[in-house]
């Protein structure tokens, strides 16, 4: 018996954008998966050859990565920070668009971040920030948070954040401003390489499929 | 004028065991903590000198070591996950009793495990998880992952994680039993040191209170 394959999807926000997508594309999951409460973590599909499991964002790059999931939904921003060799990322799907940036306290913002040699950022994504403070020449010494990174200016942990951004609106009502974009961000089709490799008829398909649905809108 | 004190609280399953703690030390919240959707992320209570933020259980941690909150409330597996020399936990809260263990597969829970040199872990506590192997003379390589840890086994990421257990049912119910115990759980009431030398009354003002509450219960 073929094993099935597994897609791997980000929960939160981003969900709610995928999920009409893969109706469009003919891929419709269990009523289960609707509970946003549900002690489940895989969940069958209308295509028997098909599961799919809700994990948070960072670790559908990991499962994809390391072969458990064969398919996954995942920003650039994920891929960026990771870097995964064995992560194909064949298809924008022009959802959950938002971008990285670098915010400061509204103080700091005007200024000449050029004259700095050190900083301390907040953010959930420290390789991009180093590397993103290393092209500037300058040493980020970077606190990893997991969340409501605009306390950490805030409460003084740091003056800086690397973090998403979507309107902003989050940043102003607690006095940030966004000083420079590292990235947009939209979430993409991801697939295990070696499972394209093996399993190129039935991976392809879906790449094909979902391809067909994003340009068609 | 003093800057206010700030109380690092856990998201979550533990916050609803500490807001009634809080209460009996005369700790009241205003009415929009109550709200989990808000997008408030620091909150006034009926004392002056002292706010609340509501952030990760790993981040308590970060914002307590960096002195950004003089006081917290967080698990020993995330104490020990960290082991921040600024932080001094004075007071066991008793409540979000649970414990961190090793799982496996029910097939692989029978191995004897003292004949293995390697293993590959899933886990939300890379530290913790490869110290705890080091110990019994197993390399472990570990896959970091932040949440939904049984479906690792079940996809076949890794034949084991270390994740926390409460009654074990999500365990059974993913096929998967308890190996070993690394260690037993409760929230503790962390405080800043520096902060500890430089405003003793205050801090230790509301170490006093909570200890009075804890034991008379």
């Amino acid at each position: 018996m073929t094993q099935k394959l597994v897609m791997a999807l980000p929960k939160g926000r981003i969900l709610a954008e995928v999920l009409p997508l893969l109706a469009r594309a003919g891929i419709e999951p269990e009523p289960e998966f609707a509970n946003e409460d549900s002690r489940q973590l895989r969940f069958a599909t209308n295509h028997p050859g098909l599961d799919l499991i809700r994990v948070r964002n960072f670790d559908v790059a990991t499962f994809v990565a390391f072969g458990a999931a064969q398919l996954g939904v995942a920003g650039n921003d994920v891929l960026m920070e990771f870097d995964y060799p064995e992560i194909y990322a064949p298809l924008d799907l022009e959802i959950g668009r938002c971008r990285l940036s670098v915010a400061a306290r509204r103080d700091l913002a005007e200024e000449d971040s050029s004259r700095l040699s050190y900083v301390r950022v907040a953010t959930k994504y420290p390789e991009i920030t180093r590397r993103h403070f290393a092209q500037h020449g300058i040493q980020a010494e970077v606190i990893k948070l997991n969340g409501a990174m605009e306390l950490a200016p805030v409460l003084g942990l740091s003056p800086r954040i690397v973090d998403l951004v979507q309107t902003g609106a989050t940043l102003a009502a607690n006095g940030l401003v966004e000083i420079e974009r590292i990235a947009e961000v939209t979430s993409r089709l991801i697939v295990n390489r070696p499972a394209l490799k093996t399993r190129p008829d039935e991976v392809g398909a879906w790449i094909d499929r979902l391809r067909e649905v994003v340009h068609a809108r």
